[in-house]
């Protein structure tokens, strides 16, 4: 970048710098600067099948979205449902949107064990196989799920460009130092790439108030060497 | 050790190999062999002190022990009070016994959320200077607590013997690390010297939910280099 004269600057060479400002924070932004990381605690909710949806509020009821998440493209929406437990016991979950191909409920064992499911396994979503199922009340009617309860595996939503920038492929597990008074290390947070996702971490919220989400000072995603390819 | 005679053994002498076999057995228990890590989860609690006990269940009541605790001379007592969170909601607590100098209400997070308190800090046992405070219901009266809401920190009780054999003084901490599907390292498990104590480690219900510790496979108790003297 060259001025053209002694204390004067053409349009075109104002123009020019602010080209070469502006490019170069984008590059920044693109690849250079690492992606900030967003931990997130998700409280207990059910994903919807259609069929599900259908019985739940009535058929062809679409869900209304009230809160976007961070993962573009799903919402918590408005509706909630009621989860009976094995000894009648209930607590209420939120949906979150939008709907999927089958139905699944993610608990902390926290809840699991206050309705009185005591068989419910760490899982990754989507991997509902064998799972508990449960009673699920909504206003329009009941289902009874044959499988899909479970404790969502703590998780790291990411892309592949940050794939790349930590060492991880698709099906990894990387840590989360989690800082602070109480000083947490999860040791198996699984890598899922997606081409849309944001740098994120989802846990639940026993995971969250036994690291002191709420009061933690430092927060890392660290590659195991294990994990290294 | 010598045969008096082959075939034969004097009483002294079986007196003698009964002594070196149990001797040598004591010197296993006594140091050679690691003590046996227990890991447990407390569940909320009060300590109470003697005169909140006398306003909660009667002037000179007296605990009644329901359940030996794993530390000797603890107990976990038939005596329930209620906690009352600021918006009115409540939760029962039981009283863990003996009596203390100071009342003392230990929450998991999750506990403390449900109720509405959003203040309540990590803390040791003892160490509840400037911690919020409650109205807790007995049968025979209410006591205001001024200070004494804790989210207990993880800790680990241990003699003087093993804190040598694991490098550690009293105010060092250490870590835990949980095995299993869960995969979690507490990082900072603060150590509490006495001569009475077992190998202990006491958990809160978060934590030991966020680990999965009724599905844990494996737990070790690992001394940092930091935490070496």
């Amino acid at each position: 970048m060259a001025r053209e004269a002694e204390g004067t600057l053409s349009r075109a060479l104002v123009e020019q710098i602010v080209r070469e400002v502006v490019t170069s924070r984008l590059a920044d932004l693109a690849g250079d600067v690492p992606s900030r990381l967003v931990v997130q605690a998700s409280s207990r909710h059910m994903h919807v099948s259609r069929a599900h949806l259908d019985v739940l509020f009535g058929e062809g009821y679409e869900l209304t979205p009230e809160r976007p998440l961070y993962q573009e493209g799903n919402y918590a929406a408005k509706e909630t449902v009621t989860l009976v437990g094995p000894r009648g016991r209930t607590l209420q979950l939120r949906i979150l949107g939008p709907i999927r191909r089958q139905s699944q409920i993610e608990l902390a064992f926290t809840d699991a064990i206050s309705l009185g499911f005591d068989n419910v396994p760490v899982r990754l979503s989507g991997d509902i196989a064998g799972t508990p199922g449960a009673h699920v009340l909504g206003p329009k009617g009941m289902v009874e799920l044959k499988e899909g309860l479970i404790r969502a595996a703590i998780h790291v939503h990411m892309n592949p460009d940050e794939a790349r920038d930590h060492g991880v492929e698709q099906g990894d597990v990387m840590q989360l130092r989690v800082g602070g008074d109480a000083g947490v290390v999860f040791s198996r947070v699984h890598v899922r790439i997606d081409p849309r996702a944001r740098l994120n971490v989802h846990m639940d919220t026993d995971e969250a108030n036994a690291c002191a989400l709420h009061l933690a000072t430092e927060m890392e995603l660290v590659t195991e060497k294990r994990g290294k390819r």
